[in-house]
């Protein structure tokens, strides 16, 4: 006998969180302060890897997520026992379900630093307790789908499908998966993302199935006998160009696609091409797979491959696995009923404090010129970039599930269209708008 | 109305998977190939970040995970209306649960590139199809841990804890907690981790706590009501040295500690001590959150610090957020029954073939001189390094669960004490032991 995986005891996500924002919970109450009114907002002060710009993804995924924050009689017992809160708290927690408003950028839209992604209303202790869990999913998705973005531009045309499932934490494989698709690769390795969100899925065979047979013919023959000729043969188990002869001569020059997961891919990549073409494989597509990122898919650029498969660098961020994102008060009413714009002034991270409405200023052609963010008031110009997410503690229906994660990959071709060609330069640089207050 | 978030589907891990596993059972099976016996291996080519030794985890967290791989009904309808895979496959997928022995090295046991982690022996398509979830969860684990030795050398005696739940993906937090405490961390803010891993949990206030009410010594008042004079008391919201003031005569020369999050560390840390002492509070702890890593661990030896607590380095493995473990057919029964051992050739990926047994030589004095891995026979002398993890499908009850991870950071405390001092500079470097092949 043995306990559970965890995997079982995240059906409910009220546990993902950190103790303080619990014994923040109980002192509020003992205090009186719980049901102060709030305002909380999620946002970066910088974009990670000097970006020039962000993407906002995991949205969707939250808003369902936090519907499921509910404290359960298996987490109340634990909680009691373990004494992390008194028990007037334990009650209240039993009762907990968020009942306030979620304002925020849409998933897919770009953001830039001080862009105030998730604004949340609600009394402190409903609000305070999902920061855990925000701060979560956004940090990770947004640093994926940021990553994803600068991929997507530097591969033009060719399509993108995500492969990195193993190179990150099992639940986090979705969660990339999903960013990735919004950001605009075209499909991924991992079923539970094409099941649980819709993601398009693709994969044929590894080096260890080819391996498994007495020779590489018999191991095609197989692969070609189950998925038919239009399957994609992996052919740098051995030597390339043997396998690549094997390959057309197994499935004939109707073969879908030869993948290559190793090598010098620039010279590689061409000699494959000439060679599939002099054996009549003209329409036969090369995939690449090979530790891509950015950069060497940039440098791919005049090489003849059809397509990417990339791994590590898109789900761990190419570099910057978290997006920075903070999650700060910046409102609230006083013992009085009033307002208070609020913020902490520690140095080097002082933040402007207040609720803020925030719209992209567009010139003429419908470029992008400025992210304007009004405090206190919605009358500014442009385009306004928050929509209501939830209401009452009731996610809109747009914005979650399937329908939700494919609204988001259409969002982003918009947002996208409207940035500046500076933003799309792959090296380091400063946000590609200006953040601007009135 | 729209559709359950990730998590419910999580309670079977068989979707957390690559799409060409079930391709290759899928051909596999057509082929008549599918029960040939095989030997899979995972391990890593080389250490990231050029460190010079990493450590096992995970594994006890996989064991589970292994165990609940499994295909439902709801699993087999998606794989068959999207065509994953062939109707037989389906029926094999539906009978499917592991049924072979997984050896490998125990979790908390340090590993160097060769290190044979984990060894799967059972027929190919039951074997290939775990490799995407073996990957996922070693790749992030083993990331997370080896970090997490890091900063837990450069403390020394001072205690760590893991705070960075919200810079990773809300499930991966709970794997971080875990591998972090293992390589040696005291506490997490992790609840899920202390429920799920027995992770001893702690945290009691943030910045929105002291915004929340009208004065900082309102805040601390309410704080110390619920929790005590043994809290911890944020002291840089607004100055730190009036906090201070304010913290000690709302708590009394008892207060248990204050922590600060921002600032230049060394000069501040230092004079709030003074200012601790000379208000009588020479009992007062002072603990440091602000944006640590090994490095500036090291760096505030000389400072009077008394705790550290560490957030994004640690779950994003401190700038090498994948371990680069790999899973590879390392030997198979060809048609005739006999066992051959396999590689692929693709040129800078070539590994050793064949079932191998691993020991680590030690000198007279106990200290570890080499990684020995012998191929096809077990003789070495030396510590053995592989334990039986499951037999026949089932989990050895030591290594899972609340046991198994305590288990696994008392067996660190062992490991790392037989490594020559070397290993144990944070600069980059080669691996502390060589491994070598017999």
């Amino acid at each position: 006998m043995h306990s559970e995986p965890a995997v079982s005891a995240h059906q409910t996500t009220a546990l993902l969180t950190d103790q303080y924002e619990l014994t923040m919970v109980d002192a509020a109450l003992r205090a009186g302060t719980h049901e102060r009114q709030c305002v909380f907002e999620a946002f970066t002060r910088r974009l990670p890897g000097a970006r020039r710009y962000g993407i906002v993804a995991g949205t969707g995924r939250l808003l369902s997520l936090i519907e499921r924050f509910r404290f359960g009689d298996a987490e109340l017992t634990w909680l009691s026992e373990n004494r992390i809160v008194t028990p007037p708290t334990l009650d209240w927690l039993a009762d907990y379900r968020f009942s306030g408003s979620i304002h925020g950028y849409r998933e897919g839209e770009v953001y830039f630093p001080g862009s105030p992604l998730l604004v949340v209303e609600s009394g402190f202790a409903e609000g305070v307790i999902l920061e855990t869990l925000i701060l979560s999913v956004l940090n990770y998705d947004c640093s994926v789908a940021t990553a994803a973005a600068r991929m997507v531009h530097a591969a033009g045309d060719r399509p993108l499908a995500e492969m990195g499932s193993r190179r990150t934490g099992e639940s986090s494989a979705v969660a990339a998966a999903r960013a990735a698709y919004i950001a605009g690769f075209s499909a991924t390795s991992n079923l539970e993302a094409g099941r649980t969100w819709g993601v398009p899925t693709m994969g044929t065979a590894a080096h260890s199935f080819t391996l498994l047979h007495d020779t590489e013919e018999e191991a095609f023959r197989a692969q070609v006998d189950a998925l038919g000729v239009g399957t994609t043969l992996l052919v740098d188990t051995y030597d390339v160009h043997t396998a690549v002869e094997t390959a057309v001569r197994v499935a004939g020059p109707q073969l879908g696609a030869v993948r290559i997961d190793s090598g010098d891919l620039p010279e590689l990549v061409a000699a494959v091409r000439t060679q599939l073409d002099s054996l009549g494989a003209t329409g036969t597509k090369i995939t690449v797979t090979n530790d891509l990122d950015e950069f060497t898919i940039a440098s791919l650029r005049a090489v003849p491959v059809d397509s990417y498969g990339v791994g590590t660098s898109v789900v761990t961020g190419s570099g910057s696995p978290a997006a920075g994102m903070v999650y700060k008060l910046v409102a609230r009413q006083g013992a009085d009923g009033e307002w208070v714009s609020v913020a902490k002034k520690s140095s080097g991270k002082a933040t402007p404090g207040g609720r803020k409405w925030p719209v992209r200023l567009l010139n003429e052609s419908g470029i992008a010129t400025e992210e304007h963010i009004r405090i206190e008031g919605n009358d500014s110009q442009g385009r306004s970039l928050h929509v209501d997410l939830m209401t009452d503690g009731v996610a809109d229906d747009r914005y979650v599930g399937i329908a939700g994660t494919a609204l988001a990959r259409e969002h982003r071709k918009a947002a996208i269209a409207e940035l500046p060609a500076d933003a799309f330069r792959l090296s380091r640089g400063d946000p590609a708008l200006s953040t601007t207050y009135s």
